[in-house]
């Protein structure tokens, strides 16, 4: 396919740069308003925007009535015709159905329609050549139209009935067909980049491709459990359960592998392994966060693709078309060396020209690349750490994860910023890598324009000649640092026993006050390394949530870090693996004639019935869940208890409830 | 006194800075080396810098070695000309003795001497007209010179005897007399600014000031001590004695406060006690860190002062020479708005220019106070900090303080980060301050451009126009923001039930897929108000050792705090005071004969009995404090019992013994 190859090829080039210019064209480049229909042809798809717009959205929300009246009539048949029907969830957030890919790919089309349409002159697309004066309103209005645009899409997939995933598969063969065929008739574009709007769409498309196969494997799973006649299962209780066998099958085994102390070798896998998600057995990451992880990957793909647009073809047109003229200005501020005295450029002064430009253009792709790569890193670091602190937290260990104690439980702010997370993740993720990149650039050209040129050429070595110049001065510095310690070594520490002990303590203060000044000085080259350590610990964890970078205690007025917390603590709260194996069990022995026709709604009811109060003192949470794990292992071994517990889980916290396990 | 009236006069200019240029004149500005005898003619002290060295320096060492003798024949009486005589101690870091304001005096000279050491071409001044080839080297031979040129005026008080104080007197004496008739007779100079060099020199002739109080003060004391006949104390051990018999009292009375629920008014108290140090009945801050503290003062009055006279003066000359062609300079680059069409500057552009200089300066002075402010600020904050920190320490809350488990003993890193302490804490003061300066004379001058001077000529309204052209954006978030919480108040939250409880979980899905294109946009936000305030936090911040600014885990990489821990071991570990108050209850009872003559350096060997081992566990801690409290209560009200405790105490630790405290 046409779009991938020039997705490869993008990729090769920003991974290895060559020192060509024949990849690109002088196309039109600068304001976007700057049409220049010589370079690229206007194009005209066979099927436009606004036509596809106009005729797709009337389709889904067709399909989407079509579908509400559906679910009504199959569960709530009596009161069919009482009220209008209802909208139909997009999404089980909360709960852990298997349907991570399909939300992704949606998610992922509806963000990066949002990085469409900020730098776009229709926002609207049935409303073609807005007028710049209302621009402003249409892009609002499309910041709602486009999630209601793709709602049939996610929807579809929630009916779990066989309609549902036909129209589903109508619906994104139909997307995918338009925009493939739009983007195959008209690969260029004069925005920014003559194949920018191609590569900034190519998330969509792929998104769409994934909808494409997704829907139709769906509809034939469907008719094949229809044969082998499958009971209905809630969503996501499998994993619960599972869950819960694989916490109180590992305990023995764990126990005797932290009493064992860790080699170096396993010291070094364990680090490794804290940069490196690999997936664990029994625990599954929750959706929301797999969401805005994926949301902040694509996020981090626009924003390189756009700064790598916007930069490497207008400055290699600046390259080829440097003059002498230009040239001699180069030299009048003495960037680049004259042999000529008059300050004449020839030939060579040209050639240096340019090669300083190519510098420049190579930094700002290693940068890019490095802060890439950096960004991915610190994502997938982040996603090592919320399975930790996950699994902290349905432990009950508070205090490991905010290092004080909180209460686990639903507030109006917390469920807003658990509604917040992900775009906060996608727009953290945004601006984490453009600092990044402001940075490392700035960085990359000073290291080579005063060192690596420098060495190359023999010419501005001022970094050196400093340098040079002050080496009495640094070895004095080094030369006090070894005396220190060389000093409390071998005079300052008494050896043999065991704690050291202080001795010849005059000496020590005389040693003291006597390089007192130094000290003031090796202080300040400190000084000046703890401000890179700190500036650059914060921007590589800028992309960071569950990373706070203000110090201990004032953390709250960090708003990624808070919105991290309340996050942690609605998901927690609400989703806990071991609380949703209990509701699943409950349910299911309770009401053996619907268990065909079991929903997510009557799980979430019994979500309800279970309300935990989480004390404070973990002594007391330890043998509360011991308690808990004891009667989970009892009611799973004997299913026939089940009935005579729930008087007990609807009322206050089991606190103090005695049970005898029954264990093989 | 000439010198204080002109920091008087300095100090109310940057205060109230006021809009008129008459109180500086046109001296010679620039370059350092740039000397214009026309302006300030050359001014020779009947003293000068080389004859005053050439004098002091021998007369200092003369001063040392009588007192080494001295001391030597009086302690060391047989062994007297067995090696050569030890130089003495300049100051008891670890020992309370009460000499804290000649130590602040004696460093303040000495760090004020190395900030003018650093701009000063004659570095080494019975050097005088040293080459410039040399200039490095001599700087660095008077970072050694400089404490051993003062040693004496420090080391004349640890004799403890008559003769010190009196050689004490002498020297300060001759210093501050030198110093005062060297200002007095030329006070200007040409460097930097002509009042520079004075107000550089200010806090060395005002800590000179000081010490020759300080010094007859002791003397006179020492022989009216001689009439009372006061058996001599073991330095510091009262206030030991007296923390001890704080803690064991106020026990009761603290538990019971404890009880009661704070109010408000009791809150905003401790809020109000946690940035303004008060101090505190029975507990004194270590020697070194009040000396670490007055450093860091004098560091930024140093900066504060060359920031001022290198900027100020400077600006000024540049509006008084401002002329209509430079003004045609500001009015093409559309700085400086003209209403001549032709861009032909008149008089009302000029005075615009000239105002908008006039208020770079006004910026100036603005960010520097504030910024000196906000250092003060920090630097009492810290001294609260260091309070509270040292005092969980001493009751063996480790994990309070460093929130991981460490051993609070002495080692090789630690014993040289002591070391450095008070360096670094000046150094970072220093840096911190420019760092400051510099940020918020961006942000002021971006202010005043961009708002005040807009609000008030009309001109130059390019932010206002952007943010009234973006209403419609701003206005979207708001009400997105406001919807949210509204929503989830009235229709996502139970009401009734406490804990509160999730409902209408599908229209929650509904809302935060659709909201979720603008919870990007709203994230966006969020990370630039994060990135804002977690520069800023690590700005004003940074003159802070006792802060991180690096995260939870990582904070070892932090050199400032780092340095800052290691210094809390070795303060702990080596003077606790109840163990110092041990081992001066042991040295008194033990030897009553010698209780005349006991000096530091046994109170150190006394130290060294006790041997205490940190036990991990909190729980064992607590308890074997309060045993060694119960013992040492006991010990305070039965002195006859100690003779027999000295053969527990030099063995290793005491740790479960059974004592059965005598209480009264």
């Amino acid at each position: 396919m046409s779009s991938q190859g020039l997705a490869n090829e993008d990729a090769s080039l920003s991974g290895n740069f060559a020192y060509d210019d024949n990849w690109y064209m002088y196309g039109p480049i600068g304001d976007q308003d700057d049409m220049t229909p010589e370079v690229i042809p206007d194009c005209f798809p066979t099927i436009p925007d606004d036509l596809y717009h106009a005729c797709m959205a009337p389709i889904s929300l067709v399909i989407l009535l079509i579908l509400s009246l559906l679910v009504k009539r199959k569960k709530l048949y009596k009161s069919c015709w009482n009220g209008a029907p209802g909208l139909l969830s997009p999404l089980h957030f909360l709960e852990e159905d298997g349907k991570k890919g399909l939300t992704v790919a949606v998610f992922g089309i509806l963000f990066s329609s949002l990085c469409v349409l900020v730098l776009d002159n229709n926002p609207l697309p049935f409303l073609s050549n807005s007028s710049t004066q209302y621009r402003e309103y249409y892009k609002i209005m499309a910041l709602l139209y486009y999630p209601a645009f793709y709602y049939p899409l996610i929807a579809c997939a929630t009916v779990q009935h066989r309609v549902g995933y036909l129209f589903g598969c109508l619906l994104s063969w139909c997307h995918c067909v338009v925009y493939l065929w739009q983007k195959v008739e008209c690969p260029q574009s004069p925005k920014i980049y003559r194949y920018y709007s191609l590569l900034s769409y190519l998330p969509i498309i792929l998104c769409l491709l994934v909808l494409s196969l997704w829907y139709p494997a769906q509809l034939l799973k469907s008719f094949r459990e229809k044969e082998k006649v499958v009971a209905d299962e809630i969503p996501g209780s499998d994993y619960c359960k599972g869950y819960l066998k694989n916490i109180l099958a590992k305990k023995a085994p764990k126990r005797s592998s932290n009493m064992a102390k860790p080699g170096l070798q396993s010291r070094l896998q364990s680090y490794l392994r804290s940069y490196i998600y690999t997936p664990q057995e029994g625990f599954q990451i929750p959706l929301k966060l797999v969401l805005s992880l994926a949301m902040a990957l694509i996020s981090v793909y626009q924003v390189a693709l756009l700064l790598l647009s916007a930069f490497v073809p207008n400055i290699q047109i600046v390259r080829s078309g440097m003059t002498k003229e230009l040239t001699a200005l180069f030299v009048q501020f003495g960037i680049v060396p004259s042999e000529n005295p008059a300050g004449i450029p020839g030939d060579k002064e040209l050639a240096t020209a340019k090669h300083y430009i190519w510098s420049v253009e190579v930094c700002f792709v290693i940068s890019l690349v490095i802060s890439c790569l950096l960004t991915f890193g610190m994502l997938l670091k982040s996603l090592v750490k919320h399975r930790i602190n996950l699994q902290r937290l349905y432990q009950g260990a508070v205090l490991d994860v905010f290092y004080r104690s909180r209460r686990l439980r639903p507030s109006q702010q917390a469920l807003v910023c658990w509604m917040c997370f992900a775009g906060f993740q996608a727009a953290f993720a945004c601006l984490g890598l453009l600092i990044q990149q402001i940075i490392l650039f700035v960085c990359t050209v000073g290291f080579t324009f005063l060192v690596v040129i420098p060495l190359q050429s023999g010419s501005n070595v001022h970094l050196f000649k400093i340098v040079e110049n002050m080496w009495p001065f640094w070895l004095t510095l080094v030369v006090a640092v070894i005396a220190q310690n060389l000093l409390t070594h071998y005079c300052f520490l008494e050896h043999g026993c065991e704690p050291k002990e202080l001795t010849n303590r005059r000496a020590l203060y005389i040693v003291t006050y006597l390089l007192f000044p130094i000290n003031v000085l090796i202080g300040v080259l400190a000084g000046v390394w703890r401000l890179v350590v700190s500036a650059l610990y914060n921007v590589v964890h800028f992309c960071r949530l569950d990373v706070s970078l203000l110090g201990h205690g004032v953390e709250v007025f960090d708003p990624g870090y808070r919105t991290y917390c309340y996050y942690l603590k609605i998901e927690v709260s609400q989703s806990h693996p071991v609380m949703k194996a209990f509701c699943v069990l409950l349910l299911q022995t309770h009401s053996p004639s619907r268990r065909k026709g079991l929903q997510p709604r009557e799980a979430e009811e019994g979500v309800k019935l279970m309300k935990t109060t989480m004390p404070t003192s973990k002594a007391s949470k330890s043998k509360q869940n011991l308690a808990r794990w004891s009667l989970a292992y009892t009611l799973l071994n004997n299913p026939s208890l089940l009935p005579y517990r729930k008087g007990v889980l609807s009322n206050k916290t089991p606190n103090g409830m005695q049970v005898s396990p029954a264990r093989p």
